[in-house]
């Protein structure tokens, strides 16, 4: 059998948890409905300024971070796996409905795990290449992640 | 709302389709296990000379077509959706996992619909791009996808 490609591989992939002071399902919610998605998915003092969701493997997921400076930047992914309050799996190497994307670079696994009051929320950025995972490092992977996380964990409980 | 991707775009889908005289769930075993698949998936000459399948989403099809001259070449996959006797989706943009492969080339979508005795097959190879389409029928895709399926065809009834 051949070697599968493990959850999480540290040469490769990047990872960003914290605990959120809410249940899975609204943790859930934030995740995936387009109106919280744009309270708190970019780093602030971006803004989200257009979300698409169609949630279910193979349905868009389509978001367009705005800067101060009225720079955007369209990010169109596709999603995997859908399986409610636990795991959500995108990536922005296929374009919705499958179809190869050009420029390759991540896949993105969130899990939701029910800690008592609390919910662990998980996020791996899963590479191709070592290059691409220190790209996305060098890129503030952590600052960009971590951040939203943190406004993720200030934003959820007011759902 | 963005328009999604169509399931067959001519400048950049290729398609091929046949009905097999088997059931769908004929149909179905021989796209999906590996003894089956070694007798019927590389055109002749040419033959599987390993196959393994994790059938679900995210699992491995990897196949290893083998030239009489013994020339071979590894085939990594994903399968992304698995809707048994139905349709069978992967690609060789993502590698078992999920994981971005550094060059992806196409995604595949296998539908199965019963027409009476028969099961009408239909392939169709997705690409990202007009270039990666044109590459994909330069290499010979009907000449190759066509002949597999007629050794399908061959094949299947004797299941």
């Amino acid at each position: 059998m051949t070697p599968r490609s493990k959850p999480f591989d540290p040469r490769l992939d990047l990872k960003v948890e914290r605990e959120v002071r809410a249940s899975a399902e609204t943790a859930w919610a934030a995740w995936t409905r387009p109106e919280h998605i744009r309270q708190w998915y970019a780093p602030a003092p971006g803004v989200i300024a257009e979300c698409e969701i169609d949630l279910r493997p193979g349905g868009i997921f389509r978001f367009v971070p705005r800067q101060p400076d009225g720079t955007e930047h369209v990010v169109t992914c596709c999603y995997l796996e859908v399986d409610p309050f636990r795991r959500l799996v995108w990536t922005d190497a296929l374009l919705p409905g499958y179809r190869p994307a050009t420029t390759p670079f991540f896949t993105a696994l969130m899990t939701l795990e029910p800690r008592g009051d609390l919910t662990l929320c998980t996020t791996v950025a899963m590479h191709g290449s070592e290059g691409n995972r220190d790209l996305h490092d060098a890129m503030g992977f952590h600052d960009g992640w971590g951040t939203v996380l943190d406004q993720l964990v200030a934003f959820a409980p007011g759902i």
